[in-house]
């Protein structure tokens, strides 16, 4: 395998030279690919798609996590669906939380980040985390548990994570919330899959009677541009509702917070349907 | 040829497939290349460096020219450098601008763009248009025009570009410049370029007395993202100045404009070296 293009639709896509393959495994769920690049590092692909590269998985798991995290008064427990290399994970327990649950259906993506992305698989070993292997959608129908933040860190919602976008799966995923509580989401890419996108904002809207769409660039996902729908129950628009201050950030601060809701024209008329 | 890649660093890049050639040409100054993308659409690409795409093409222009012509009181002259494919020049036209001087030093992307970017190439049929085929840092050399605002719109700054970021050319810009005006640059990729857009905003800083960096998500150039530099004469920070409606927008709105200076943290250090 001398070299790895993710196509981003039939005639375009990212081009990776291969250094060398480190794993290549399928498993129940989906194809696991761990390979070295010059450029971006370790990269860890599931169905021949980017899911991190240690160069910039940090503006990913940054902005998937602090967005939330801080737009909650005092964020104690944590939720994080899918995530099993650990990124998110990571950055959630920056905060002075009590616990983080994650419930990865593919117990061999966290076992290979064990393996090759320590640095984000390290959060693993912290004792306010609980791993849970299990299909999400059976798993929150029933818990019993209650979470401050939700965080819904999955591959593209098509094949195995497409559940995760259902109207019903959400619904059993805010009976899990407690009073005063956020979700988020990563929604893809406001170019190439707008139509997933527009979905996501609209199931959202329907569940919580609120959703709030933001955006960062990633150059290894399609487009290099990415986008995150967030949910409030018993808060409202989205603001800053906490002053931890969170060491070692490469990619999130206080203004990004603010300055990440700001759509594009083409993209807040889709959304919001406004001017 | 069947496929394209551009590659950003010597290990990654862009692919994109070639539906059909529609020209290729080496002119005195760089190769011109223009081909069909299902995706994409038609793509102008120089020395093999995707220059535009008409899927994405507004970002760029939309973002070089609505910033400094927004932070402008009353823009009524515009100066362009490079920029042969006449989508700045179609930007700025949507202001009621007295004059638009355009200094290309190859006219065949000009010609090129007349033939195949006609929703570009459109903008030099205004009579505001003034055309100068010339290397730009002989033209303002010898210039007494005046400008309210100047944009800086060329290939990477390495090669025949590479002048265009020095001091002296700079400087001899200023010279053409109103009391109050704006200065602006696109000033390469924050992932890939950092050391140039480095050197480009400290050599700003230094001509001018003050440099701002902004950014903008641009799929088809490196990593996706996509920084410019502004400076001002007799003006100070940016902010906007006037409330000129321009319709038909896709990228740039009021809010994308403030929200477009919150640069990320490792950016922002860099730059700025705050915290």
């Amino acid at each position: 395998m001398e070299s790895f293009i993710e196509f981003h639709s039939k005639s375009s896509g990212i081009y990776l030279k291969v250094k060398n393959v480190l794993y290549r495994k399928k498993t129940k769920y989906q194809e696991i690919l761990v390979f070295e690049n010059d450029f971006f590092g370790r990269v860890l692909a599931l169905d021949n798609l980017i899911m991190i590269t240690t160069k910039d998985e940090f503006i990913y798991h940054e902005m998937l996590s602090h967005i939330p995290m801080k737009s909650h008064p005092n964020p104690k427990s944590v939720l994080i669906i899918g995530g099993g290399d650990g990124g998110t994970l990571r950055e959630v327990l920056k905060y002075p939380i009590d616990k983080a649950y994650l419930v990865e259906i593919d117990e061999e993506v966290i076992n290979v980040s064990k393996v090759f992305f320590p640095e984000l698989s390290k959060s693993f070993d912290d004792q306010r985390v609980k791993v849970i292997i299990m299909d999400a959608i059976e798993w929150v129908k029933k818990s019993n548990e209650k979470f401050d933040v939700v965080l819904i860190d999955s591959t593209d919602p098509f094949g195995i994570a497409e559940g995760l976008i259902s109207e019903n799966f959400l619904k059993n995923v805010k009976n899990l919330m407690n009073n005063n509580s956020v979700i988020c989401i990563q929604s893809e890419s406001p170019l190439y899959h707008l139509e997933i996108l527009e979905k996501i904002y609209r199931t959202f809207k329907i569940v919580f009677s609120n959703a709030y769409v933001y955006t960062a660039p990633i150059p290894t996902y399609p487009g290099g541009y990415w986008s995150f729908t967030m949910s409030f129950i018993g808060l409202n628009v989205p603001e800053i509702r906490n002053n931890y201050y969170i060491k070692h950030l490469k990619f999130y601060n206080d203004e990004i917070y603010k300055s990440s809701f700001s759509l594009p024209q083409f993209l807040k008329e889709r959304i919001y349907g406004t001017n």
